[in-house]
């Protein structure tokens, strides 16, 4: 069963809604990566699989045929915003676009509430980007239809997480076993604290490489720990690079120094090239949430073990598979 | 019989496309309040509720399929623009979002003219929201394919009037014998213009709360008392209260007053919280164009009679009618 | 057969997705005006014809049912966008609408192989307007899913001269033996290079007619002439206006001339006006790629002959047909 101990507001909504033979997923809303448990990711993971075969044969479907998605996003964001609007549309459904959202960041939410029970007038469930910690959870307790986190400022984004996680296993078979090597900015990183924490539920082996200014947070140390993941840090790739199953590169950024000499000493260390692709396995993927800048060489994406521009791909069948499962289609 | 007497281009463009059969809304522009009577107002919400049960059963339905709508907003109105684009997908029809059009004013229309003759190329009608007064008649001229004005400046915004009269009919059962209290900025609210208006055609008792400064226009008030009512002028509301089925509230903006204390002076008598709402009728409503800021206290928003937010779902419905309607689908 | 000189990457797109009877358009990239001969432009005007009995028949169709088009605009064109969302709409298929995408120039390139490589997981299309030219044909290096280009910089824009050729075609009933004279800023106007190149393909006698610091690229007029035309340069419009079939007219800007007393000198002789149309056949058109700020005056716009609103409408049908064919649809 799930639990959302971190998210009660879910168990309201659901106890409306259910109770008529859909699954749990129905009427949920998808705010944290710690909702999910194992078996939850497989089912996920098993209707990301059945929307990609059907995408591939006939284009879309006809799942959410009248339903109303409505992309509230507060900053820019192309990837995210078109993955769910490509995902909404092949299940047949209608868009409601809404770009750069003027607010006042001194309303306190207060604006968000009014917008979000606003637009639940309109739509059938609300995707939202916001560049505010913790603003999924405040739209999610005043919204009756479901909220989907797309990015709370450096709080989360469970559905890049959970798309990590489906590329993963599509590329390479499942996660138990693997060796994770998390490569650049370990401390800013979102994409980063989310994955490593849904990876927390499988058998993974994880690798933290990254400069001392950029290490990954002790908190989320501490809540891998906790759920008996004993991440290695490291400063250099080259020494774990053999063994890894994933390399999951991001951005080391030139601003997150104050001394610059520092950056220019370490920047190179965490660049992804064919050098580096010399030292891994022949069986391996290399993963980036995107856009890159040059953390990534171009060369490395003719090498097959490249998989960030499948991992967008994988994106949209695992968005069309959440959209499907809260809509109570599955 | 509708009368036109402000907009005779819709006489030509009617003429031009009826005698089919359609309903005398059928190819019409939408530009003011003062297009509509009693009798079209009862038809309007007739198709409103119809729209109302088909959402709530089915989510949408098919009448549109094949239609294009332009939403042309020259001044962003998330509202609003959301709420067309909701009426019209869940109508079956498909909409072409435009927003922020670069214009320059010194153009004196000129732009909007071929503007509106490019969009009327593509699409099958035009909701267009415009910063100056006037610019949907330009439109309406122009236009061979209905416009729909989404708000002039400082001119009309007849859809928001109908959403308004709609969700009073729904909430208290209909508009005779009601007493209406407009509070707060009765000067520049066009919102408040419009509806006034309508509310004219029915035996309504209309109370006008306003700072000194934010008095109602004496060409409103004139156009008002020619129309058979005699709005009350009042300073506080809480001799009104009592009486009031609708509290229509709008915000009283610090930017009005040049003199900031007499702003302070006033701003508290244009709140309200419970101890408002503890002096009002049991049934009654609280309306509110949206977006509020603090004219309204939030521990408003559990009361039943606050009516804000349903007064947006009412407004999908009153636009998928008047689309329906529009293109001769009722 | 089509030729692809200057686009070998379409043979290979064609190659891997074509061999199953779908016409030669089938998974094309849609790049150049080069890419077309007479026959193709037969094809592609008798597909568009059909789309327009279609449309005025119907509405829409169900063509692209289940397809998603990703309108991708690095530049803001309200007309262009529009007309593209339109047509795919009509055709039955979905858009995702992507505005004003920040990018970094000092890319070159390389930020838009990765956004176009992120596209087209989501797309089965992608319509590309940028700033810079031979973007497109970057886009259509990387892309496996056909590129069509609605305009990148000062090269090409072929879906407008296609709607140019077009209109010229279903206003006067064909193209050989007409005289074309083209008016205004022949230098910049890349509308104006696409459509010459075109007009090669026939029998047709060019006139330029413009300013000297505004006249056609010696390139493109050798080009030309290579292909057998020999465009006739004038400085005033009067002489060449009685034999003129089309006239088409572009705008002359203040800001080309560095020395304003010549722009005051020869503005005047660029706009078309009543007087102009006097001069004219009573069987001929004027054409305008819009927007147009005072190079043909409003009072020409209730002439028959004036044809740029039409024009328009005729772009939708083109794009069409384009979108129909490019889908292997036809």
């Amino acid at each position: 069963m799930l639990e959302y101990s971190e998210h009660p507001s879910n168990f309201e909504k659901k106890d409306t809604i259910q109770g008529n033979g859909k699954s749990r997923f129905y009427g949920m809303d998808i705010i944290s990566v710690k909702q999910f448990r194992r078996q939850d990711l497989n089912i996920i993971f098993d209707v990301a699989r059945d929307m990609r075969n059907i995408v591939e044969r006939d284009g879309s479907l006809d799942l959410l045929k009248g339903k109303v998605l409505a992309n509230l996003f507060y900053e820019p964001s192309t990837r995210t915003s078109s993955s769910f609007a490509a995902a909404v549309q092949r299940l047949g459904g209608n868009i409601i676009q809404i770009n750069n959202v003027t607010f006042s960041s001194v309303s306190k939410g207060e604006e968000l509430r009014d917008t979000i029970r606003t637009m639940e007038s309109y739509a059938d469930a609300i995707v939202l980007r916001h560049p505010e910690q913790g603003s999924a959870n405040i739209a999610a307790q005043v919204c009756q239809k479901p909220i989907i986190n797309a990015g709370d400022g450096i709080g989360e984004h469970p559905t890049q997480a959970l798309l990590d996680m489906f590329t993963i296993v599509e590329e390479l078979g499942g996660l138990d076993g693997l060796t994770v090597t998390m490569l650049g900015d370990l401390r800013y990183g979102r994409t980063i604290h989310s994955l490593a924490k849904l990876l927390a539920l499988y058998d993974v082996k994880l690798h933290f490489v990254a400069p001392d200014l950029l290490r990954a947070p002790s908190d989320l140390v501490a809540d891998l720990v906790e759920n008996g993941m004993k991440p290695c840090k490291h400063v250099e790739l080259a020494s774990v690079m053999p063994d890894t199953d994933v390399l999951y590169v991001t951005r080391v950024q030139r601003e997150r120094f104050e001394d610059q000499s520092a950056y220019e000493e370490v920047k190179e260390s965490y660049v992804v090239n064919n050098d580096t692709m010399n030292m891994a396995k022949n069986r391996m993927i290399v993963m980036h949430p995107l856009p890159r800048v040059d953390e990534i060489s171009r060369e490395v994406d003719h090498d097959p073990r490249a998989a960030y521009f499948r991992q967008m791909e994988y994106g949209m069948f695992v968005r069309m598979a959440l959209l499907a499962l809260v809509f109570g289609k599955v």
